[in-house]
């Protein structure tokens, strides 16, 4: 089995060698199954690692049973280290892993000649003060400082050119993307009334909590409930600050828990500078998503609901204009799985690959 | 049976006797449970009325088995007619009705004697372009327009003295009632700085939809999903602008549909005229409601939740301040079909007959 | 607050001083329900236990927010020790605790005069190979044997006059009950062919598998999904096959993880010994629940759903006759929190102090 | 538009042109999921049909917004009729329309040259008295019965070959497929005590009780609850009795409705005619199963769930085996829209046109 994998030679000299570290995770599990269904890629082509402390003789099969289509052998899992990346050929690496995990990985990765997409919170953030939520510590501050400051944020739809040659790609928060996604039409075209302010108002399914069993994700605790959390500062504000040039006090994010699996709405509210009309507002949203395969603005009302974008790699748009033709209300639908983590990690691979952007998503 | 649900004298005189119109419903069976279960009521102190045209020999647990442990023999639903009402003697008339219903029946009941706590829409609105969302029609515009000036909104914590005379309390809407709770302690002192706008994001189970089976109250609709409607204009908004005194464009209210089935919270996004202090919101909250038992106050840090709420009268309120001091997050949680309908109306109900606020609801 | 709970005096010389020890899961949650809403007990007549080495200044609201309403102010949770239950008078103990401390404190228990109602497995069986499942040890076996003989299984329906006097009541399992009560008419009356074997298939929510945050309690686990686990040799097994008098390979029993709350259906499949018809069987179940207030059978035509039970202490039964006259299916609900925990504790008790077995439960 | 549909000389030659009638459905939203992304067929080579009377200028993406991400261009949904048919081209016609519909419609389609796959139940059945549950008329009773006499029963796993050649294809009912699965490597075998009698115990997602908005469908119904429903004569008992030659006292099967969206687990328990060991049970399901790549004998200690298929055509079967060596039970689980409808119904058209029978289904 060991050799199957590490024979590089099988494969045709420009197959590219992908590893996932963090496969034992939910949006490992997502990556793992968008990757072995990926159209430029194959069995042979991907390495899937678990911790470094871990099993030596585990498949993605004992790990995720609902995988164990995929393939006819479930491919094997093996444990952490940089010597069965580089004996595997590893060209591109997938962090799924916890962001303490990936602050510390990826000055070695990257020295390593690897390029990576880090799907954790540890290399969104410039600003030193937002990024204190995360308590980072570098052994080798400036190194990390460096690497920093070269980190593409990995949206897209509003960095796909800077994501293409990047080393490092820090790709957003779950919440994040979905506010994002919403805002940026109208935040970057100076139509909003920042002195107004905006409030996001986002829900999430269970998933985004993560695997670990605590008790919050504790079935009795999450089902026939809703609870919010977080109300002030909560860790993707800061995404949200940076990405769309807004001071603190302009928008209000709050996060609340859904009774679901997966799947994050998102309903945002703003007011314009000036009124407008529906059809220009529709307009605005349709041109800056021309170029991005992988947004969706809904036809005027057809708001999207969480169970269209579930388990696809979209984001879903649609926009509400009040009868003041200032008020406006934007939701704003994706899986946090997918678009939200791996769709969008995937989205991003493909755009540093020289892909296109939707292979392995539709 | 009949017999021995028609022989008022079998009560003492002073037994106040309540029907119930509309009993086949969610809000209607909650109704009858918390009625069934009033220590100043008894089985035959009630008298339960289906519709006109139903079957003379329905009884309580037909309709709703969840319901057949509250008493050893199941109650009788009769057919509604005035008769009925006029045989048992009844001094107070429950309607949980639709509001084309409540507002053909409520001048004749009020003729005949009797007090009315109506649970629709059709009473709950002054002005006129407000109730235009009901469009409702009156046989005799005069007395409708006279009835409808002496109605009280039923809202016990803001006109609790009001109701305990009316001849007809307007039940207040599930929605309307839980930003109401949320706003009225700030907005009646004059704290909320209105020409920021106030946003309102409201979350309700499925009962709400109400009991017919439509495509939005399917299973398959409803489960693994979170939808946005009536984004704006929903019904409700009337009843916050004319208890709230505001102008229409201060408000923005939209309500989404949880895949559970009951309870609401309302995330209440509001910007203060002047900088305060947790402590000092707290402190308005807990006096605004000194008076009102079935209004909660959670503790600072302690949000309420849905779960905390479901299948009680009461309505819990939890506030949050942000650093700059201004920006405010209220979360207000209650059960749509208790303290947003049938525990509210009891509510009411004890108030006009002079009894305590909380009698059969703790 | 100690003052206020440790003044017996306050307390009418009647008023039995109730205990119940690990009060902060889901059964415990359920008995403080129970007992604090029971008409012949007071806050001042109920005492709370939590762990041994738990904090000293928790209240019931602090573990159950839920809980909240039931006083005007929140009872404390006391740290268990010998000297918190002999200041405070307790005369009978309500143990919902692990079976291990169950086993350890019940011989103590008993020692200082107390009587005990028992929510775990420790005592419920008497057959040494059955008790196997628990894994038990004795500091002093032959008490220990003595007492296990002396113990009352606690199912009213089958042992309510020994209840009545018993010093110790092992109350049933959950599962065990629900398959208890549609098997006991059939079997007791030597109707059911055995050689042909019985079939129960039992279904359950999540807080049957207890509060702690694991992988099987995980949301993302139970949600959306259903599995069986302990196809053979279930620990409720034991009850079933002692308390029915039954061969091992006469009875398979088999349950299955539901994506709900609370609740537990079990459907049971048998032949009997020689044909019927469904009014006979019905006369015979309605025959053998005469004296039972707490079990239900419904009606011909009208089977029980996990819905009619949740949130009562009923236990409920419907039956039906296949064309042949022997195939049977009964199907059996019950919540499992309450007939299968914490109600059928409280009918004991009720039983115990010789007050009416629906006392506290209607 | 009509223009693109409608050109077949676009296509290859060998292109099957395919059309899918009753796609309004969840079955056929799922045929059209699985077609448009077979690997052997286009958006050109399939025709959607929607009602006879249904309006013209309907896409794919109004029934069913969540199909479209599946094309640029959704897909057009042309009202039925057999000129439309023939315009087309179409060759396999898929029937995902009520029983009636199909019992009118196959003599037709089989006179006009069409191959057929009936999703519904009106030519699964041989027996007049099992058929009797489907109410059926027939116009040319005559042509009819020579029809139901041709008409191969769509389980793959037991009459591919016939299946390969058949001009009437009756696909499976879905809990039927689940049981049949579990079944037949014993039962054909001879393996098991048909004297002991053999229960299903099944349980399905609400998906299963169709699209239509009934008091069932209802979340408030479905939700939070569990209930068994045609204990006795469910009309896929039939199916199983045909298809295994059982008796009908030797098999009790009865159906429960979950409160999930889809998914189909039954646990099936019988005795075997002599002792057998784990690893001899696992051997003969393996072997039974060998030639079979849609169904996934799990390993011995793992039982599948139903999250391990939702979303896939696998069926999985799981078995347990007593310590008397001789009571047995199968758990089998399916996705009753998919191994339980479409993807079967995909396995066949497979079969039909001479494809592997795991195309587009991986």
């Amino acid at each position: 089995m060991p050799d199957q994998i590490l024979q590089p030679a099988a494969l045709p000299a420009t197959t590219p060698r992908i590893a996932v570290a963090g496969v034992s995770g939910y949006a490992g599990a997502e990556l793992a199954r968008l990757l072995l269904g990926h159209p430029r890629l194959s069995a042979e082509s991907v390495l899937f690692l678990g911790r470094a402390d871990g099993p030596d003789n585990q498949t993605l099969d004992d790990l995720h049973p609902q995988l164990s289509h995929l393939t006819p052998v479930s491919p094997r899992v093996v444990p952490f280290s940089w010597q069965a990346l580089a004996d595997f050929g590893a060209t591109l690496l997938f962090l799924a892993t916890p962001h303490e995990q990936s602050r510390e990985w990826v000055p070695t990765a990257l020295a390593r000649g690897l390029r990576v997409v880090d799907l954790s919170g540890a290399w969104r953030l410039q600003d030193d003060s937002n990024r204190a939520v995360y308590k980072l510590t570098d052994a080798d501050p400036a190194t990390a400082d460096a690497i920093q400051r070269s980190a593409v944020y990995g949206s897209p739809e509003l960095h796909g050119s800077s994501i293409r040659t990047a080393a490092l790609v820090a790709n957003p928060g779950c919440y994040a993307t979905s506010v994002l996604l919403a805002l940026a039409p109208l935040v970057t075209a100076g139509l909003v009334d920042l002195d107004h302010g905006v409030v996001a108002d986002a829900k999430s399914g269970v998933s985004g909590a993560g695997k670990a069993a605590t008790a919050k994700t504790h079935f009795m605790y999450a089902a026939d409930n809703l609870s919010a959390y977080a109300v002030f500062g909560h860790r993707h504000t800061g995404e949200l600050l940076e990405q769309l040039h807004l001071p603190a006090d302009a928008l209000q994010f709050t996060p609340h828990l859904l009774p679901i699996p997966r799947g994050i709405l998102s309903t945002v509210y703003l007011r314009l500078r000036e009124p407008s009309s529906p059809a220009a507002i529709e307009a605005i949203f349709r041109s800056f998503y021309s170029a991005s395969p992988m947004v969706r603005v809904r036809p005027a009302g057809h708001l999207p609901q969480i169970q269209h974008v579930v388990r696809t790699s979209f984001g879903d748009l649609g926009v509400e204009l009040g009868p003041d033709g200032r008020r406006l209300v934007i939701v704003s639908c994706l899986d946090n799985l997918l678009k939200g983590a791996a769709g969008q990690a995937v989205q991003n691979m493909n755009l540093m690959l020289g892909w296109a952007e939707t292979e392995g998503l539709r």
